[in-house]
């Protein structure tokens, strides 16, 4: 039993009751309809009461029967008036009739235990909950329908195809058929093996969808990169002045754009100084930059044009494989000559996916910006159908059953001996099995709802 | 439509639709059973969709028809998971498919439009969502629950009784019957008063067990007061220390104790001072005795004797009306000899209603203290029949009610015509259906709505 919706004052709170007696001891507490005869999915207005048989509240009462219902047990919601207070004294009712508080995610570990869901969806719900994007939300949804356990079902089937073929070649292997089998067997080692890959390599793309894609905002101190960080995230976070280098520790920030989470790191001014604290402003741009898979380069048009050329020197080791967007900044203040040579010297010296002419500071100046940065993570909004893996455990269990599939492979090119690939093979199942939950230790299960709130 | 659980991350959110279309505006989100299908009171599995037609989340849609609902309309509730990026996609959703966010209170206010409760009920709902004690609760589920309103219902059939005696009265003025049922007409009146009167008057009690019965600890600088208001709120909010006039200023807080909310205030200490500062906290304490029900004073059972004296001499002009408890404190370092000499100046100079021997600082010190505060309360601990007015609106009605009530006597008792007298009756009339919500202006209910949550 938990109270499943926030600690807080609202207009309502559900009271969530799981258990083969949950209906039992509901009743201990309830005047009302009998509430053996309620069928399952009907609600039900009543009156709860406390652990003194006075009136606590008027409720409504839900009732779900095993097993259709989220943990597969037989459920009882009680919707009653959303004082904390009511909520708090319905709890301590509740444990007097003979519940039990629940536990951090206990509802959705034991709609696991009960076969409702396989792991990779069980852990989806906190994702569900926790997300704040559209992205990370469809990929969250998408892994909790099981999108995830499909794929890894299909990936089971090649592996047991695979340990049959391997059967097949030791009850010949008397009869010298190893070869032919054998390059079967390491194409279909291969071909797994790049399915894995690319699950684990999804991680990468993943990570960025959960928890923002990182985007760095660099440049010359004072070209506007504050400016443009308060317009993008709609507040006036960084401060910005008119004195250089005011910018000296990495501010960053979460921001959703077409559907699509954010996080932008706006970093010290990149320029020599001999000032510590500044120094170390840049180095943390520097670190910033290595994290980024976009970076927004700020050129001041009215700046003298040797700056820009000290910044790409500097930003010319930290782009590689990353969306570099060059904006020419105070385009409304600059003369067009400057504007063109500044953009001259940009490309001079990068190759930039765009090229952006505005003024962050007019009004919708920081649009094209907007639609540059979108564009960049194109990669990033996820369909309905859209498979990434977001969670760290998975990736783990990926990469190593990744690690045990190369061996596998080159067990099979070293003609090892079936037995021997076998051992690999054994493993790689183990760790796809983790991932679902057909293989899970206490500790395991613990870490994973322990992060759960009370109530799911 | 509106999210009626807390904005916040948790299992569960519950979005309310009400209305005549609230099946057909729902069903343009949903993905399941057929809605229109569906009974009343039946909860049903399925997906919500998002403006443009893709996978929200999975829910739960409970749906209640008219006129069995809260509101009385046809009202969905759609349970999803907690997450406060998918309730507030949820509502945009649904706001696109033809919903108005709701109004605070609206769905209350809508449950009065149709006659589900009456105005006096309404209020409670708020009420009982804001209660904190189970005095307070008891007596908003109560008001809820309709006893308020029977109670008003039947002041007013006693009044109709009334008007049909005063009716008779003027039938047969020509014949001059008068006299006679004056008598009657009069002690029917004088009934009816006494009975509005005692409403009006439980305001004084219904304030004090909603807001907390208020408590005024006082006594000489350095007797223990902060320490004992420490040990009561079982924080440490007043600053506790062995400098005299340490607590300038008054401190209130709230805390619940045997199911009745108190609110204490702990003063600055009673002395002559010129420190102006001091004096101004002294001022304070004066007006908190004026105000409080139940009197605290703390007797340093280790200071002299004169200090008693003057404490006392000082609060003999407060002490009217209210509850004293003497608490004769640090009795584990005061020999017994001035114990004793404590407790006899105490009683010298008033009649305390309980006198305390025990040292506040010391384990369960002040358990012997919060049971004369209980005690001293007992009116507070309403049960679950218990009918006081807590709405300053119903207190303001009721007295302007009881003021006619006195028009009327008064008339009848100077011979004023039946017509005069009719006039200050329906006055009468016309506060006690504010109450009730018989009569309402617009404005009154948007005020009243207004200070409830949306959701409710």
């Amino acid at each position: 039993m938990a109270l499943s919706t926030p600690r807080a004052a609202g207009a309502l709170a559900i009271i969530r009751v799981s258990g083969h007696d949950a209906l039992g001891v509901v009743a201990r507490r309830w005047q009302g309809a009998d509430i053996d005869g309620m069928a399952s999915h009907t609600a039900h207005l009543g009156r709860l009461l406390d652990s003194d048989g006075h009136l606590l509240d008027e409720v409504v009462l839900t009732v779900f029967r095993a097993p259709h219902s989220f943990t597969g047990e037989d459920v009882v919601e009680i919707s009653c008036h959303g004082s904390t207070w009511i909520a708090q004294q319905a709890v301590l009712s509740l444990i007097d009739a003979g519940c039990r508080q629940a536990l951090p995610g206990e509802f959705t570990r034991r709609a696991f235990a009960n076969g409702r869901l396989d792991l990779s969806q069980a852990e989806a719900v906190a994702d569900v909950i926790a997300s704040h994007s559209r992205a990370s939300h469809r990929v969250a949804m998408n892994q909790m329908r099981g999108a995830f356990a499909r794929r890894l079902a299909t990936l089971r089937a090649r592996l047991l195809e695979f340990v049959s073929l391997l059967e097949l070649e030791l009850d010949f292997s008397e009869e010298d058929v190893t070869f032919a089998d054998r390059s079967q067997l390491l194409a279909l080692a291969r071909k797994i093996h790049a399915e894995v890959d690319t699950l684990a390599r999804s991680y990468h793309d993943g990570n960025a969808i959960k928890n923002g894609v990182p985007v760095a905002i660099v440049g010359h101190t004072n070209a506007g990169k504050s400016t443009l960080l308060n317009a993008l995230i709609g507040d006036d976070r960084a401060i910005v002045s008119d004195v250089h280098g005011t910018t000296r520790d990495v501010i960053e920030d979460t921001v959703e754009l077409g559907g699509t989470l954010f996080r932008f790191c706006d970093t010290a001014g990149l320029r020599d100084t001999t000032d510590t604290v500044e120094r170390m402003g840049i180095e943390r741009t520097l670190r910033a930059l290595d994290e980024a898979r976009i970076i927004i380069w700020m050129v001041d048009a009215t700046a003298p044009r040797a700056d820009v050329d000290s910044q790409s020197a500097l930003l010319s080791d930290h782009t590689e494989g990353k969306k570099l967007i060059a904006v020419v900044n105070k385009n409304d203040i600059a003369d067009s000559h400057d504007i063109e040579a500044a953009k001259q010297a940009v490309t001079a010296i990068a190759t930039p996916d765009a090229i952006i002419e505005t003024a962050v500071a007019a009004p919708n100046g920081v649009a094209p910006v907007v639609e540059a940065i979108t564009t960049a993570a194109a990669w990033a909004s996820v369909d309905d159908e859209a498979l990434v893996v977001t969670n760290v455990r998975h990736y783990e269990a990926l990469t190593a059953a990744s690690d045990a599939l190369l061996r596998v492979i080159d067990g099979l090119e070293q003609g090892l001996s079936g037995d021997l690939v076998g051992q690999d093979l054994r493993e790689v199942m183990h760790h796809l099995g983790t991932i679902t939950g057909e293989i899970t230790t206490h500790e395991m299960l613990g870490s994973i709802f322990s992060r759960f709130c009370v109530g799911k």
